[in-house]
C-alpha cells in the first residue's frame, strides 16, 4: 500500500484509497494472469502464481517502459515471465492480449474498492436513518430556495438523506453484482488464439475471479464502465447533498448542527473557528465527480476494436472516482456518526421565522402549524423507514 | 407541436422532439393538475381536466410571467383556475408546490420520450443483430489502436455493437420502468397540507399517471434524475460507438461500408462526394450527452427542501439530453438499417494488411489464419445473439 | 425573433436571446453569403444581398432539407440561388464550403450577443461598485466555510463580486476584439478555388464584416471557439458566485439583504414567501455552463479537414452557451441594481456572531476589531475601484 | 522528486511531473511562508527561510494531519514553526490565512509547471512548422468528414497544426505572466491583520515570487483559476486534434505518415504491430482536459469568504490538468519530432481517390487539380510561417 500523499487525508479518505493505488492496480492484473493461468489448466499455474505478487515487481520501472508500448501490461508480462523461468513462461499471458488484463484488472479493482465504499455508504444511510428515528418529532423550518417556508421535522429531512444515499448504494451494488465481468478476447476480440476452447475460459476465468461472465468479450462495448461511473457520479451526487445541507444547518446564524467531533475544524489564521470539516471534505471530493463521469462516458466512444486514445484515458479517472467517491462517503459517515443536532435551536430558528412571516400574513397562519407538520411528516419517517 | 428548428433535422432527429417541446412539457404539467384534481376527489375534476389542455394556454405569456416568480407553474394555476371559474378554481393545485408539478411533470415528459426513443434505439440494435446474422462469416481486419491487429467477422464487429446497445436501451428501459416516479410533497415535503390523506394520493397519483409511487416525496433526492440522465449518456455513448466505426470503415480508404441513402450525402462545394451523414449526426448529437449528464449530476447538490438554482437548471439539460439521445438513436436506425456492406473489400483490405505484415513477420502467420478467425468469431455471434 | 420559450423568461433572460435564436443563425450566414459576393466584385452583389434576407426563407424548411446533407448551408445556397435567379446563382457561394459559411456565421452570431452581453455584465458590474462605494464603511461578518470569521465590509464584499465581473467582462471583450474572425477556405481549406485571390478575400471579407482577418483559414483549429466558450464559463462563473453570495445574505437568519422588485418572488404555494429570484435564476443559468463548456473543449478534436461529428455538435452548445451567459447578467445586473442591503441587520449579526466566539475565546478580540476591519477594508475598496 | 506511478510513463510524461507532485506544492507552500516573513521584515526571515525546505517535513504526517482541519497548511505552519524556535516562531504565517499561502502556492506551482509545458508545447508547434516546410509542396488528399475531399498539401496540415498549437501557447504564456498573482488577505480578505502594511505587502510579496500584484485579494474571485484552467484545457484540444490526425494518417489502410520511434509501439499479442503510440497517449491525456476545465469552473461558485468545499475541490483537478497537459506536450512533440511522412503514399492515395471521383464525376477534374491546391497552399504556408 503506498503512502498517503499531502492531500490524501482529505481527497482519499477511508479504506478505498489502498484499493486503487499502483499496488492494488498491479495485483489485480497480476490475479489475472494468475487465473488465466489456471483456468487453462497450466501444469505452471501454480508457480506463475507465485510470481504473481506485486512486491516482486517495481511498479515505477513498468510504468516507464510502459510509455514504450502504451500500456503497463507488456512489461508486466516480460516481468513474470522472467521470474518464472523458460518452461513456464510460455503459459504466461498465453492467448491474451493487453487490454484483456488491463480491462479484467478494472473490474476487480472496482469489485474490491466497492466493498469498503459500500460500507461507509451504507453507514452512512444508517446513520441518517438513525437522525430520522432520534428527530421523528424534532420541529425544524423548512426551507426552499434558502427562505423559511413551512414547518417541516429534522426527521423528515434525515429520512430524505437516507433515501437519497440508499438509492445510491442500491444502484452501486446492482453495478457490482450485474456489470462488473471478465474481459477476455485475444488479440482483437474472437477468442481465436485460444482455439474452441475461447467460451469455457470466459466462464471459467470470470468464476475464478469472482466476476461475471459477458456474453461477448466486452472491449469494444463501454457500457459496463459507463455504468459503473454513474453510478460513483450518483453516489457523489447523494452525498454531497447532505453534505451541502449540513453546512449550510452549521452557519453560525443557523447553528442547528455541529460536527461533534471536538479534535477537528480549527484554522490557521482563527483557532477560535469550528468548521464543519466532515462535511466541507466530502463536498471537495463529491464536486469533482461530475466532470470525471463526463470523461469516462466521452471515453465510450472508441475505434473498432481498441481505441487509439479513449481506452488508456479511462485508467486515471476511474481509479480518481472510487477514490474521491470513497472518500466522499467515508467523510459522510464520520460526519453524520458525530452530528450534534440542536433541537431547541431549531425550535427557536422555527418560532423566529414563522413570527416574521405572521406580522406581514396572519392568513399564513394554517400553513405554518407545528402539530399538522410534525404529525404528516412523522408519517413520512416512519414509512420510509420500514420501506427502507 | 412545436415547428422544427434550423437544425433539428439534424440535432433533433425522430419523435423524440415533439415529446419533449414547450408544448410536451406544458401538457405534462397540466395532466399533473388534472389528475391531482381527480385523485383528490374534486367534483369539479372533469372541468378541471377539460381547461388542462396546452392549446388553450399562451406558452409564450407564461413564461414572461414565470420570470417573475422563478417557475412556470405559478402562472399556469393562475391561468387554469381563471378559465375553470371561481367555485373550481379552489381545487386546482390544491395542496401541491410547484416543484410537485414540475418534477412530476419531468418524469411524465421522460416517459413519453422514452417510447419512441425506446424504439429506434431498439430498432438500431435490431438493426446491428441482422447485419451479424447476415455477415456472421464475413471476414476483415480486426483493428486495434487503428492498426490492422488480426482478422475478426464484421458479424462478430456488428454483434458487439447490438450488445453495447442493448445493454444502453435495457438500462433506460429499467430507469423507466423503475425510477420514474411522482413527485407530491407540498409546501416542504411533509404532506401536510393534505392531512392525513397524503400517503393515498401519492399513490392514486402514481397510479393515475401511470408512474412509479415513491416511499418519500423525492424533491430533496435527485438520483432519480441522476439515474435518467447517466442512462441517456450510456445510450449516447454506446450510439456514438457504433457510428463512429461507420465514419471510419466508409472512409475512402477503407470503404468498407457506405451508408444506402442515395438522396443524402452532399456537399455545398463537392457534389461528388458521398458523406455517410446519419453516422455523422448520431456523433453530432451524441457528443453533446457527457457534458450534460455532467451538468445533471452536479445538480444533484441542492439546497434544504428546494435548491435555489440547482433545481431550476435541471429543465434543460434534461429536455436537450432527451432530445439528443432520441436524434442519436433515430440516426443510428437509419444509418444501420440503409447500410451497405462491401464484403469483398473487407477481404481485400485483410488481404493487403496481412501481406504487408507477413512480408516483415513471418512467424505472424498462425495470428492471420482467416479461417481459425471466423469460426471462433461465429461462434460469438451464435452465442451473443442467443442471449439477446 | 423567434418567440420566447415557456422556460425563457428564467433561462433566456435580456437581449442575447434575440441575438441566438433560429433567425439570427441564418441572417448571419446570409450576411456572409452576402459579404462573399461583394468582396468577389460579383456585379450581381445587390441582388443577392437583397436576397439575403432571413425573413425571406423558411427556417423550418431549411432545417429539414438540413438532415440530407447534414448542413444547413447547402439548402440555404439553393434557397438563395433560386430566388436571385440564373444569372447571379453562379457568384452566390462561389468558392466557398459550408464550414466557411457557418464558422464565420458563428462568429458573427457570438460578436452580435456579446454586445448586450457585455453590457449587462457591465452593468453588474457597475452596480456592484456602487453598492461598495455605498457600503464602503459597512461593517459586517466575513464568513469563511460559512461560519462567522473575522469582520470585514459589505463594500468590501461587493467590491470582490466587481473584481470577479470586471476580470470576466475583459476576458470576454478581448476575445471578442482578437479572437472572432472570418473563416473562409474553399472545400479543404486551400483557397485555391479563388485562384491567387483567396488571401485578398479573407482579408476584405473580415474588413466587410467586421470581424478579424486569420493568417490561416482557421476550420481545423478550433482554439477561437474554445477561447470563447471558455470566456462564457469564466463570466457564468464570475456571476454565479455573486449570485450565490446573494442567496445566502437573503436567507430568512440572515437577512442582510433582499432583492428589491416588489413584483417579483411569489411561491404558489406560500404567498407569504419573498423568494430572491434574480439570484435563483442567475445560478440557473450560470450552473448550465461548465458542462457546455467541456463539450465545446471536446469538440477541438476534429479529423483531418472538417470533423465528422464534432464540428456539428458544437453549433447547439454555442448557441446554449451564449444565451446563459446573457441570461446570467441580464439577472444578475437587475439583481445587483435592486438590491436592498441592511446595514443594521448586517451589524447586529455581526455583534451576535462575536459576542458567542468571545464567550469561548476572549483572546480572540483583537481579530474581531471592527474598526481595523473597516479601515482596512475601505483602502482596499479605493484601491479597487481606482484600479478597474 | 516523487517516484513515477504504474501509469507515469503515459499520463504524465515530461518535466511537468515534477512540478505537480506533492513535493513541488509543498516546497511552493513552504516558498510562499519563507517570502511572507521576508517582506515582513522579520529578523528571523533567514532562519524561517532555512526551515522552510520540502525535505525536512514528512509529506504523509502532514497529509495526516491536515485531514483534521482541512487543509495541509495548518499542520504545515505547526511543523515550520516548531523547527524554526520559539523566538522565530511568531514571525510565521503572522497575519496570514491558510488560504493566502494555499492560493499563492497554486498560483507558483503553476508558474513553475508552465515553464517545461511551454518548452514542449512550443517545440511541438516548432515541429509542425519544420514539417510544413518541409512539406510545403507534398500533395496530399484533403479529407473532410473523413472523406477524399480535394488535394491539400501536408504542409497546410501541419501548418494549420502549429497554428492550433501557437494559439494555445500564446494564451497560456499571456496567462502565465498577467493572471498568476500572489493571494494575501488574512483571515476574511481584509488585510486588517498587518495593520497599514497590507497593500504594501502585497506589492513586495508579488515581487519576491515573481508573480502578479493584484488590486484586490482574490479568494473569493476564481477568474485567474478558471482562465489558467481553460488555457490549459485549450492547448490539451489543440495537441489533441493533431494527435487525431497523426493516428488517422498512420492507419494501416493509408499509412501516410509512421511514428519513427523504433524502439516503441510493441504489442503484448502481436508483436508485428508498429502502433502510434505517441500519438494515442497525446490524445490519451488530452482527452481527460475537458472534465476538469468543467470541475475548476464548477468550483468558481464558492461561499462567502471561503467556499466550503469548491475551494478544497480545485486542488487535485488543478494539478491534475497541468500534468496531463504537460504529458500531452511532451508526447506530442516525441511524436512531431519523430514523424516519419510517406509523401509517395500521399500522391498514391490522393490518386487512387481522384480517379474514383473521376470515373463517376468528371466535371470535378477542376476541383481536383492537384497543382493549383499546391499553390495556394504553399502561400497561406509561407504565410502563416511568416506571421508566426
Amino acid at each position: 500500500m503506498s503512502e498517503p500523499g499531502l492531500l490524501d487525508g482529505i481527497l482519499a479518505r477511508g479504506a478505498v484509497r489502498a484499493e486503487v493505488d499502483d499496488g492494488a492496480w498491479l495485483q489485480a492484473m497480476l490475479d489475472v494472469e494468475a487465473a488465466l493461468a489456471r483456468v487453462q489448466g497450466s501444469p505452471h499455474a501454480d508457480s506463475i502464481a507465485g510470481c504473481c505478487q506485486a512486491e516482486l515487481l517495481d511498479a515505477g520501472r513498468l510504468g516507464a517502459e510502459a510509455a514504450r508500448v502504451g500500456n503497463p501490461v507488456v512489461p508486466l508480462v516480460r516481468a513474470v515471465r522472467e521470474s518464472v523461468g523458460r518452461d513456464a513462461a510460455v503459459d504466461v499471458h498465453r492467448g491474451a492480449t493487453s487490454q484483456d488484463i488491463l480491462d479484467t484488472a478494472a473490474m476487480l479493482v472496482a469489485h474490491r474498492a466497492l466493498g469498503p465504499l459500500l460500507d461507509d455508504l451504507g453507514a452512512s444511510a444508517g446513520a441518517a436513518a438513525a437522525l430520522a428515528e432520534r428527530h421523528r418529532e424534532t420541529a425544524m423550518a423548512g426551507r426552499t430556495l434558502l427562505q423559511q417556508a413551512v414547518p417541516i421535522t429534522f426527521g423528515l429531512k434525515a429520512v430524505g438523506w437516507m433515501t437519497g444515499l440508499k438509492a445510491a448504494a442500491a444502484r452501486l451494488a446492482e453495478v457490482r453484482r450485474d456489470r462488473l465481468a471478465v474481459q477476455l478476447g485475444g488479440a482483437a476480440g474472437t477468442l481465436a488464439a485460444f482455439g474452441g476452447d475461447g467460451p469455457r475460459l470466459l466462464s471459467d476465468l470470470a468464476a475464478d475471479l469472482g466476476l461475471g461472465e459477458p456474453a461477448l468479450p466486452w472491449h469494444t462495448d463501454r457500457t459496463r464502465i459507463a455504468e459503473l461511473a454513474a453510478a460513483l457520479g450518483e453516489a457523489c451526487g447523494a452525498a454531497g447533498k447532505v453534505a451541502g445541507d449540513v453546512v449550510l444547518l452549521a452557519q453560525t446564524e443557523v447553528a442547528e448542527v455541529r460536527e461533534g467531533d471536538p479534535s477537528a475544524g480549527g484554522s490557521s489564521a482563527m483557532p477560535h473557528k469550528h468548521n464543519p470539516v466532515a462535511a466541507i471534505s466530502t463536498r471537495a471530493c463529491a464536486n469533482q465527480a461530475p466532470g470525471l463521469v463526463a470523461t469516462l462516458l466521452g471515453c465510450m466512444v472508441g475505434e473498432h476494436e481498441r481505441a487509439a486514445g479513449a481506452w488508456q484515458a479511462e485508467w486515471r479517472p476511474l481509479t480518481e472516482l472510487l477514490r474521491l467517491t470513497g472518500s466522499a462517503a467515508a467523510w459522510l459517515r464520520h460526519c453524520l456518526e458525530h452530528l450534534e443536532v440542536d433541537a431547541e435551536r431549531m425550535t427557536e430558528n422555527l418560532r423566529r421565522g414563522s413570527e416574521q412571516v405572521l406580522r406581514e400574513h396572519a392568513d399564513a397562519k394554517d400553513m405554518l402549524d407545528v402539530g399538522d407538520a410534525v404529525a404528516a411528516a412523522a408519517t413520512l419517517v416512519d414509512r420510509a423507514l420500514e420501506r427502507r
